[in-house]
């Protein structure tokens, strides 16, 4: 083969590596790039996002014509509408992928913050800095969007990052990351900031889940499955992003207007997200006020409501009420469905939340608002990564909660719970200022 | 079996779980304690450790008669001499840990601390808050005194902990946690907030490793062979406490005096500790008038130095230094042991350290401190979990940084990278609190 060819097939795959290839170097090349990065200035790298914000605009048509192909092999495998559709991009799509690119080089470096500056008694200067986590795997199914959010979070927080996307986005991956790839040669940023195995096989995912040597962290974003088998297999801390099955307990002297429009829109403003409302606990001293109007506008609304015997025989007689079955607690639907029960207590909804949610996102409305009050009591007991008081559950998410940017939305305690930000890719190391202390 | 010999039964094996212990079962009581366990107040939280500090000494002799028993079955089982060191408590050591759990409790509370508090656009007021972690698996080897150290810092920090100590210190864990536990239900705080499962089987740890439903951090304790073999199994993050391969870069414009102060003072202080130095990198310029002085002090301090032949070349004729071998470059000796080598650069030092180094703590000794020096280049490009200036790599510890308490060194840079004190012992989620806002 002449040399030209091999320049010329190696520079088609920019960035999206041959099939055969080793995983272990791939993830050592992003080790490496990783100790630049680590050190690069805010104003070098939002330059070179912005720049890659440009670019992809610019290549609009190129990565529309490899979307379109993976959409036609995906439809030729039958993938399921839902997953083609994530996996579809447009002109529109690409211009907000661009957009968000902006708005990440616009957010504050979190890279050298210092949180912690104090002189202690031995005289040490002891400080603590934001730095990058090193190197951070992202797995990830049909979503080609993910490809430029991820590097784009993980670069902007000094971060080289590995994405494996799902082969039916191949090749709109191979092409995004080319872009990218293409940035960084020209500012002189290593390459492999962003490491594209997208479409590479099951064996090379399980391998590379164990090279703790050179990833730091692990971030699957996708369905339960996805998330199950990464976090079975992996040996490198991963923080999982699991279902949202959210609360909202109307409390006995919540405002019930207040308390139908939260629970209306936190239903059906987004039912397939994991911040959507799930499960309606209701105070019995009101449910006969609640009950009804809340039944009456989710039917306007196209919702359908699965409660117990007692929320039934509250129900208004023209909008009839499914009985809830016992696996409906609990339960993500992701859907315009809703659980609903009445409590006794602000504690048994405490405890039902307790029992049946999943550490994600729960509210309450309340008029109880004092020291001792209901609000209080719920959101010191319910120890979910977001507790909102009067206000919908939608609201758990990183832009929503100020952190211009999110990742993801953890629901493992560890490192980071709730949705992650530029701030959650970073860690704290200490750094010590001594005039010759030994001890 | 007649009820009331049942009953003396389970109490002489308080907190001491019968050998055929569902440990699922004991995760899930642990899990209920720890709901608890995450709204004490600090009074009462600090009330119960100063008790528990007295009741340890006060049952001192039975303290010490279950410790024999331990140390006697473990000499006869051939217990290496360190580990029988380890094993051993005393009336002083006992004493040391009552004093540590009054330090502990005169820590102030983590828990509820509001590290962000702000109002949006939105109108939301959104803080987060420090909280527990939850359930916290430490699994540890000979040393009682952890038993004690670790409930304490759990404890403080509002969360339960299930304690696996090794069998050789199982009669030694029966008692203390047996002391422990009846402080705790003296004073009506749940007995499982500390569930001792101390000399349970291999398989029953392994099956420990996976509940992560109801384990939130498991940490392991102990040589490298335990923490690789917990890291292998454990499906719960884990945080890692590897080996400290710590540097010492002596810089061309090093204050000498200092430079070998802080070099003896780092390898023979305490040469058994993770912080403990391992490899010196001299500058070449200043390496004909430090290493003879360094291998000289060295020498009267019985350490072996093991030099590339630059160092054997400036070694004094009378203090002969052992040619180093490749592998004595990334080893932690635990020993008065050290590699010693020279450097063209603080470049080249940064270098050697990204290759052999363990993220743990690194030092140079420098006088050139301005803005673009080699102090700021060094604390900049080597993201070790400490990197001190003029000081001793032996300062990477809790105490010595001020967090009053620690209850290990993590090297991973999830959730914690350095000491993890109590601080790091908790997670933060929001609280939000709005005016009837959906979106």
């Amino acid at each position: 083969m002449p040399m030209s060819h091999r320049l010329a097939t190696t520079s088609s795959h920019r960035g999206a590596l041959p099939k055969s290839v080793d995983v272990r170097e791939a993830a050592h090349t992003a080790r490496q790039a990783s100790r630049v990065l680590a050190t690069l200035s805010a104003d070098v790298k939002n330059a070179v996002l912005r720049e890659i914000a440009k670019a992809i605009e610019d290549s609009c048509g190129e990565v529309l014509r490899a979307n379109a192909k993976d959409i036609q092999s995906a439809r030729e495998s039958g993938l399921a509408a839902a997953k083609l559709q994530r996996l579809e991009l447009t002109e529109k799509s690409l211009g907000q992928l661009a957009e968000g690119v902006r708005q990440v080089a616009a957010l504050p470096d979190p890279v050298g913050a210092v949180t912690t500056d104090r002189t202690l008694a031995s005289g040490l200067r002891v400080r603590k800095v934001r730095s990058p986590l090193g190197v951070i795997a992202m797995i990830y199914e049909a979503r080609p969007g993910v490809t430029v959010d991820a590097f784009a979070l993980c670069f902007k927080a000094g971060n080289a990052c590995i994405l494996r996307g799902g082969k039916e986005a191949e090749r709109s991956n191979a092409v995004l990351s080319g872009i990218i790839g293409r940035v960084l040669e020209a500012r002189g940023v290593p390459e492999a900031a962003l490491v594209n195995l997208s479409g590479t096989s099951r064996e090379a995912l399980a391998t590379l889940l164990t090279i703790d040597k050179d990833i730091d962290l692990v971030i699957p974003r996708g369905g339960r499955e996805l998330i199950e088998l990464v976090c079975s297999i992996s040996r490198i801390p991963t923080i999982q992003h699991f279902q949202g099955v959210c609360h909202v307990y109307v409390d006995e002297s919540a405002d019930l207007d207040m308390a139908v429009a939260i629970c209306l829109s936190a239903k059906t403003s987004a039912p397939a997200t994991c911040n959507a409302l799930e499960c309606i606990l209701v105070h019995k001293n009101i449910s006969d006020q609640f009950v009804p109007r809340m039944v009456e506008q989710f039917a306007k609304a196209g919702v359908q409501v699965r409660g117990t015997p007692l929320v039934q025989a509250l129900a208004p007689a023209e909008h009839a009420v499914d009985l809830a079955q016992p696996e409906d607690f609990g339960k993500e639907f992701l859907d315009l469905i809703v659980a609903m029960r009445t409590v006794d207590s602000v504690d048994e909804a405490i405890e039902h939340i307790a029992c049946y949610g999943s550490n994600h996102t729960e509210a309450i409305v309340t008029g109880d608002l004092g020291p001792g009050g209901a609000a209080n009591r719920f959101c010191a007991r319910v120890q979910s990564s977001c507790t909102l008081v009067n206000a919908s559950t939608r609201f758990n998410d990183g832009f929503q909660l100020g952190l211009g940017a999110e990742i993801g939305i953890s629901t493992s305690r560890l490192h980071a719970y709730g949705p992650m930000g530029l701030e959650e890719l970073t860690t704290q190391r200490y750094v010590v200022i001594g005039s010759g202390q030994t001890r």
